[in-house]
C-alpha cells in the first residue's frame, strides 16, 4: 500500500528532506509531495508567469493564484498531511494547509517546539496528533506501517 | 431572509461591537456568532469544567476541547464568516476557522491591515473578499440585500 | 412550505419584477434572491469598497471578489434557480450560476429563446427544465404546490 | 505522481496539441483528455447512436446527452482542468465545464484573451489562475513538479 | 419539531388522504409532500408548459422533466419518505424515488403487500423498514415522536 | 438561536431528565431529542409494529429497523449530541450514535465515569470533549451562549 | 485511461457477454463488474451463507443483506453504470442500481425496449444517455475514447 | 479488481491471520489492513512517541491520538469492512469502527457469535451483513468475484 503524504510548513531549512532521510531509512512506501520550497520563487511565480503587476498587492495575489493551485491538487492526491510549525513567522499558510487537510478529513500531524503550544492550542486539539520533532512524526506514520 | 454571521479572529478589541452597531445602522437582518471573547474565560474553561490539569500543554488541550465544540457549532450554523487579524499575535485560530469556513463553502471575508498582506496571500486568495476595515465589510454584506 | 428561488441571469430588462408579479398573482409561497441588477452598480462594486484599482482588470476582480461573495451566499440560501439567457451578451455569469446550481443538486430551469438551442444544448440537457418564457418557468414553479 | 488534465474549450484550432507538445517537451507526467473536438462528430453523435430526431431541438438534446455522459466520465477522473475561451462563438460549454469543475473543487485554470476580461471577471475570480496564452497555462502545471 | 414527509408511490387510490388522515388522527406535527396525483396531469405536464411534442417519447421526456424537477424540490425539503408499491404497474417511479431517498441518507419507510416481498427484496434491505399497511407506517412515524 | 441536542446513551436511569433540568434552570434555548428511552417499548417496537416474529434474531431485526429509522431521523436534525456511557451493559448503540455523530462533523460530547477511561479511550479522543458528569455537559452547552 | 462499468439488470439472457464482446472487439479499454447472474444462486446466497431461515421473506431478506454488499462495492469502483431493462418482470434491482448510480454522480446509460417508454420516463430522464439496444450502449462508451 | 478490506475488531486471538488464509486458499485478490495488534505497543504507542504523561487518562490520550491516525489513513485507503466482536470486553473500537465505516458507506460485514445478537441489534441492522464465523465472512468476500 503506497501512502501519498503532503508537506505543509515553513520552507526556511531542510526540514523537508530530513523527512524523507528518515522514510527512506526506515524503508517505508511513502511519496511526498509539498509547496514550492524555494522562497523567492513562490513569491514571484505569480508574475514570473502573467508579467508585471500593478504593486505588491497585486503580485502577491498573482503568485497565491499559482501556489494554491498547486497546493489544491498536491493535497487532494495525499492520504496525509505533515505541518510543520517554526518559532519565527506567521506561517500563516501552514495553519491554512493543516486547517484544510483536516476538514477534508485527511489524517493530519502537527509538528511544533513546545514554545508555540498556546497560540496553537486549538489547531493542535483538531489534528489527530501534535509532535516535537520531525523524528516523531516519521514515528508516527511508521506506526501505520506496523 | 435572516443570515447568520460567523466573526472569527482577536479577541483583544471591540471590534465585534462595531460590527452589530454598524449592522443595526444599516438595517440588515443579520444575527452575529463568535467565538469565546473573554480571553481568560477562553483560556481557563477546560479547567473550569474538567478540573486541574497537569501542566499548560493539558490545560490547553482541555480548554481547546471546548472552545472547538463551540466554533463547530455555532459555524455550522453560520452563512457566512468575517475573520479579522490584527497586527498583533500569532492568531492562528483565526486562520484555522477562516480555512475551515473556505473549506465549508461558508463566503469569508477577511479583514486585515496592509501590513499583513504578504503574511496573508495565500488565504486572502481563498477568500472570497479581502478588505482593511470592519466598514468595509459590512459594505459587503449590505451588498447582498441590495 | 416556503421556496427561496435565485434568478440568475441578464441584469437588462426588468424580467425578474415579471416573475415577482406572476408568483403573486398565483399565489405562490415564493421568495426571490438574484445578483445586483444595477449594472453600474455590479461593475464598480469593488472600487467601491476597496477604492480605485490600477486598472480595469483589477476593478474586475475586485467586482467580482464581492458579486460571487453574494451570490454564493444566496444561492446556497435558496431551494431552486432560474437562469434566463437573452440573445445578446456572452452572459458567461448565467452560464456559470446554472452550472453551479446543477452541481449543487439545486432544481434549475433555463429559460432562452429558440434561436439559442444550439449553443445551450449541454447546459439545457443538465438542467431539469428548459422553457421559452418566464411565463413557463412559473408554470412549472406552479405546478410544485398543485 | 501522474495527473490528468481535462482539456475544456473551443474545439476550432489546434490548442490541445499545442498544450500536449509543450508538456511532452517540459517532461511533465500529465495525461490529457478532452470532450469530442470533431465538431460535426459532436453535433451528430444523437443521431448517429438514436437515429434521426424529429428536429434541430431533438437532435441538439440527443447529442448533449452523449456528450455530457463523455465529459461527465472524463472529468470525474481528471486531477485538474485547463478551460479555454477564445473571441468567437457563445462558448458555454467552455463556462460550463470550468464553472462544474471549481463546484467539484478541480483546481482550474483558466485561459482566454484580454479582451475578455470583462464578461469573464466572476468566473475567473472563481477559477484558481487565469491567464492569456497556452504557455502560461504549462507554466502553471509545470510548477506543480518542480 | 416538525418533520416533513414525501410520500412516493402509486397514486391510483387514496392511500395519501388516508396517511393525512391518519397523522391528524394521532396529533403527529407532520407535514406531507408528494408527486402529481392527478395521473393525467402528470402526464400532459410536459405539453402544457412546453407546447406539443413530436410523439410519445418527446411528450413523455417534457414531461418528465417538470415532474422530476418537482421531486428534487420537495424530496430535499423532506427529513423522511414512505414510498407504497401497489400489486399493479410497473412503478419504477417508486423505485427511483425510494432509491434517491436512500441515496441521500434520508430515513425511508417502504410499503408494499406481501405478494411483493421477492421482486423488492434488496430494495426493502437497504430501507429502513418495510411494511405492509398504511397504518404500520404511521406506527413509525409516531414512534419517533414518544 | 435555537439549538436541538441528540442525547444518546443508555436508558437505565433519569439523566435525560436532569439534562432537561440543568438546561432550563440555565435558560438556554435547547430542545432535546432521544431514543426510545422505555426498554420493553424499545425491544419489542419491531414485533408491535410487525407481528410476531420467527424467533429473537428476527424479533431483535424488525426492533432495530425502527430504532435506527428514529435515530437517524432525529439525530439528522440535531447541533450536537451528548453520548453517555454508564458502567454497565455493553452499550454498543452509544457507541454507534457518538461514532456516527462524529462522522457527520455533528459536535460531540461524551459523558462517561473515570472507571471508562481506557476503553473509551479512541473514542472520545475523536469527540470534541469527554466529561464524567452531566453537569459538566451542561456547562460545555452553555458555554455556547455565552 | 482504464474504465470501470457496472452492468446492471435482468440476468435472464447473455446480454453482458455481448456487451463484453463488442468492446473486445471495438478494442476499449473497458472493465466490466456486475451482479450475481446465476439467479438460483442470488436468490440462495442468504441461506448459503447463513443457513436456514425460517420462511420466504427472512430467505430473500438475508440473500438481499450480500447481494447489496456486492453491489455497494462495485458500484463504488466503476467509473458508469449501464442499466438495462427487459420487457418482464418488476425488475427493480435494475431501478434501484440505476437510480443509486444518477445519485452517485455515475455517469449512466438505461438501455430499454421502445415498449419501456413510458413507464421509464422520468428514470430515463435522470439518466445521461437512454438507448434500445446494447450496441447502442456501446457505441456511446466507444465515443468516450475517440 | 484489487480490493482493500479493513479488518477491524478484538486483537485477542489470530482471527485475521485465518482471514488472510481463506482468502490465499480461494484465491481472492485481496489486500488486508488493520490496527495495531500488539496490544501493549497499541496501549504505549502514545508515551512511546511523545514521551512519559502524566497520568492514565494522558497516557490514553496520546496513545488514542496515533491509533486513530492509523485507523482514519488505513480506512479511508479501503473498499470494505469486517468488524469482528468477541464475547469479552467492551470492544467499543470495533463499534466505533463498523459505525465509522458504515457512515462512510464502506460496505461493512460484522462477525459476532449469537450470544451478542441482542446487545448489537442496532449495529447489525445498519451493517451490510452479520456472520457468526470467519469463514461466514469470507464466503461474502468471495461471492463478490463469482
Amino acid at each position: 500500500m503506497e501512502v501519498t503524504v503532503y508537506l505543509a510548513g515553513q520552507i526556511h531549512d531542510d526540514w523537508r528532506d530530513q523527512v524523507e532521510k528518515l522514510a527512506k531509512e526506515k524503508g517505508l512506501p511513502l511519496t511526498f509531495v509539498a509547496p514550492q520550497t524555494n522562497h523567492e520563487r513562490s513569491d514571484n511565480i505569480g508574475e514570473e508567469v502573467l508579467g508585471k503587476q500593478p504593486g505588491k498587492l497585486y503580485k502577491d495575489d498573482a503568485a497565491s493564484d499559482i501556489n494554491n493551485f498547486r497546493t489544491q491538487l498536491l493535497m487532494q492526491k495525499s492520504d496525509a498531511v505533515i505541518a510543520l510549525f517554526g518559532e519565527q513567522y506567521k506561517q500563516w499558510n501552514t495553519a491554512m494547509d493543516a486547517s484544510t487537510a483536516i476538514a477534508m478529513n485527511k489524517p493530519t500531524i502537527i509538528v511544533r517546539p513546545a514554545s508555540l503550544i498556546h497560540p496553537l492550542k486549538e489547531l493542535s486539539n483538531k489534528a489527530n496528533v501534535t509532535v516535537e520533532t520531525v523524528e516523531q512524526a516519521l514515528d508516527v506514520l511508521a506506526y501505520v506501517f506496523e
